[in-house]
């Protein structure tokens, strides 16, 4: 065994199978060891972005980490971004890192770069393998940190010549996952917040998860109002779980929501704050005056709190809260719009869809509709760096084999890692894309305009068209069938169509 | 005036008039003042890599900066793979990151993370603008960052709230660009260094540009032999230019050429490292007693260093060695493999083009016969991250409107920043694409193989097919017209019509 097999063998004795891959000269070593063992499985990517991206999306479904394997320091730059997001939705993930050989790193060859200050941006961890023999160790405590509470991003950084060197690795390293538990203090604030009436919870994390949701929802029977975070990492709903409806984007609105709150009780999420900043408007979006009260801090478990504070709270956990389910419109043959879509989606879901929002402005009335359709799993960006929606979905079908994945993905966001669309060619994976083509970052459109009058000069560097993209045409490039949707009826026929093929298919959706 | 014109009018006032962007909400107020700066043009990029590489591109033909305008940490790591390249190429770029409002950073919004010291990674100087009136000299220090010796990438991070705010710039800021000159012991050293014969001097920076080209090549009259790093940022050469061949990619070959040297100058180049490290291969490839003379740091004006050694060394400053240029070899009709690619390219280099060789292993046989072309500029990726080809290319059509440009680009290479083609279709830019498709990533299969006899899995794993890429519907779908070639043949007829078309094209090169 060298060291490379001993990262591969410490990859799966932790239950790792699954490897998001980029690699280079460096990486060869793990390329092999990889490729030789039959316990893991590699999954080849054309951009770094979307290895990292994928592995987010495949442990929020999975619940498990995958891991990625990339080139050094550029190769990992290019991963940074959906570490990112990763980092925000608290994903486990192992980041495996090639490094120029020890002896080699002195003389500063071409591709040298700080690799460890790279990864501290995105990582709760990060070590750098010091002898072969300590490559499985290293690997198993990446495993730890990224799937302890808070869950996160871990990074093994391998010099090459360590992946080479023969290692006799100690396999007792104990696979112990830590976890949090609230503390009493907290849970007893929040049980007389809940007995006072007139609480808001914003829930986010495996509180939004199937497990936790129903009981989730029963909190709200002293007159709570329950609510997800804006950007949730993976929620269920849809179907017979109760209706939890999202904080909104606009902080106007999300002040609007919660300027009624007496105290605010975090279970799983960030405290509330604006995306950006605007112009008198505050960047906290509970009032001034409400305590907040954080039960789970972020990417910890939140059922056992949950379960506890309903306790406490002498909550009947008989009943959860019903759904209340209306009737979905029929989609219509009128041009697409942004409720067009939202109907013609909603009708296509499936009972286990995963579903990935990346629409953006597209996406606006994406909610009400697909509360009624079956039920499935909603993944966002959480971290806000657009270009994850692809990856997201290839990552998510991987993870959940036997549903389809259907993608949103606005039109400027599919474009920084179109590359995914291989990636999921290659794998043959049960995924839909539908981009939404509106020809323009419409979200900078919208916010220039609400500084300045228009002019043709930033509409122009802030438009998608001329040239007209042919999303259909980059799809075939990468290997996977493409239809263009004008209207909701032929946006439904495709995904329907696209769901009876168990292929992947990208479906350009022109919005008007 | 407010912060961000204060950056805009900065740009303009040091003579930068090309911005390459990828900006969001927190950059709008500077995508307003560039849009209205009639000095100033935006060039839109749908990836931050494209417009990394771009600047670097710029930089390299125009010899003086670009901009790059990115939207806060996520935006930057996608840009920072090519200004790693950017760093290896000396090339002068200033980087604009927008960041959060100063009072909305502390509540930690979803898209912050830690921006200087990421930029930290790249860039040879990095500030945050600290008030709006600071915005204007904060960019004039960045340009002379950038532009003193070593050149380099320089970073100002500019706060939203900072660039909608009033500012009343200190225009007084001396717009001062220092540079270095070599020290009168080295200079002396490398003149005795060239009368004891047997010397070889190794050239990187501008001494591989026209100005300085022939003087350098005069060196060798005393029996020196020059050579060219192994990966240039820019090299004039072809035409009436004396031939300066290059230091080989592969140490073995490397360490053979030098290993009569009696002592090595550096001329603007760095001292030769292979590119990883082997297995019983040294790191350096000049022998270890061999005595090493850094007359010129990378980055480094070279020019009056090389006249100042040729007047010390005595030697005769009338005529420069002329080049041997021989006859050219006809295309043939036979499956097209790196022979025939090359003898095709030399055949369509037309005087004045700008050559971009990201071929990689396509790429091996290009320097003979492009020896004999007309005078032309070779651009390389001195930085070893693959992913630039496409992107060098925009850059530097943008900075040398009047010829061809003509990317020669790995297939692998080519999709880490494939949206590049966008922007040179909007720009209606007169760049040539080729791209070599071997359908794997054939260096890692180079590597892999000669550590261990390959299995399928191993070559499954580092193949680009199935399913296999059609470029040419790549390129349609991003408004690039496109031809396939599968003889030399082929590929001359189709460059030569791409270079009366004056429009942008890419070829799909089938390589066998």
């Amino acid at each position: 065994m060298n060291g490379a097999e001993a990262v591969t063998a410490a990859l799966a004795d932790t239950g790792i199978d699954t490897v998001f891959m980029n690699p280079g000269t460096t990486e060869i070593g793990l390329v092999q060891a990889i490729a030789n063992n039959p316990s893991i499985r590699g999954i080849l990517t054309l951009f770094e972005g979307v290895a990292s991206g994928a592995a987010d999306g495949f442990a929020r479904v999975a619940g498990y980490p995958a891991a990625t394997l990339l080139h050094l320091g550029p190769g990992l730059a290019n991963a940074t971004a959906n570490f990112h997001n990763a980092r925000r939705a608290a994903s486990p993930v192992v980041s495996l890192v090639g490094e120029h050989a020890r002896a080699h790193l002195p003389f500063d060859p071409p591709l040298a770069s700080d690799i460890a200050a790279l990864a501290g941006i995105h990582s709760k961890s990060t070590e750098t393998v010091a002898t072969s023999s300590q490559a499985y160790a290293a690997t198993v405590r990446a495993f730890h940190a990224a799937t302890s509470a808070p869950k996160g991003v871990a990074t093994v950084v391998i010099p090459s010549d360590l992946a080479d060197k023969p290692a006799q690795p100690d396999r007792s390293e104990p696979a112990k996952t830590s976890g949090l538990t609230p503390s009493s203090e907290s849970l007893h604030r929040a049980a007389a917040a809940l007995a006072a009436r007139g609480a808001v919870i914003i829930a986010g994390g495996d509180a939004l998860r199937r497990p936790a949701v129903s009981k989730l929802a029963a909190l709200s029977s002293h007159g709570a109002r329950i609510l997800a975070e804006t950007f949730p990492a993976a929620h269920d709903r849809g179907g017979e779980l109760p209706q939890i409806s999202r904080l909104p984007y606009l902080p106007e609105q999300a002040l609007a929501l919660l300027q009624e709150a007496s105290e605010v009780i975090l279970i799983g999420a960030r405290h509330p704050v604006s995306f950006f900043k605007y112009e008198g408007v505050p960047s906290l979006l509970t009032p001034p005056s409400c305590p907040v009260i954080e039960l789970v801090p972020p990417g910890v478990p939140c059922l056992e709190a949950i379960e506890a504070l309903a306790e406490l709270a002498g909550l009947d956990r008989g009943a959860p809260t019903a759904g209340s389910r209306e009737a979905l419109p029929e989609p219509g043959d009128s041009p697409l719009d942004a409720t067009g879509l939202a109907v013609a989606v909603a009708n296509a879901i499936q009972a286990g869809t995963v579903f990935v929002d990346e629409a953006n402005t597209g996406g606006v009335a994406l909610q009400g509709p697909t509360g009624s359709s079956p039920e499935h799993t909603w993944l966002t960006v959480p971290g806000g760096s657009i270009g994850e929606g692809i990856p997201l979905a290839a990552g998510a079908a991987l993870a959940r084999p036997d549903h389809r994945v259907v993608a949103l993905v606005a039109d400027g966001s599919s474009l920084y890692t179109i590359q995914g669309l291989w990636t999921i060619a290659r794998e043959e994976l049960p995924v839909t894309v539908v981009i939404l083509n509106n020809l323009r970052y419409a979200i900078l459109q919208f916010e220039a305009a609400r500084r300045h009058p228009m002019n043709d000069r930033v509409r122009s560097l802030t438009s998608l068209d001329p040239p007209r993209i042919s999303y259909r045409k980059l799809a075939e490039g990468f290997g996977v069938r493409a239809e263009v949707a004008m209207t909701p009826l032929e946006l439904l026929h495709h995904l329907k169509a696209a769901e009876a093929s168990a292929m992947p298919m990208l479906i350009e959706a022109q919005l008007f």
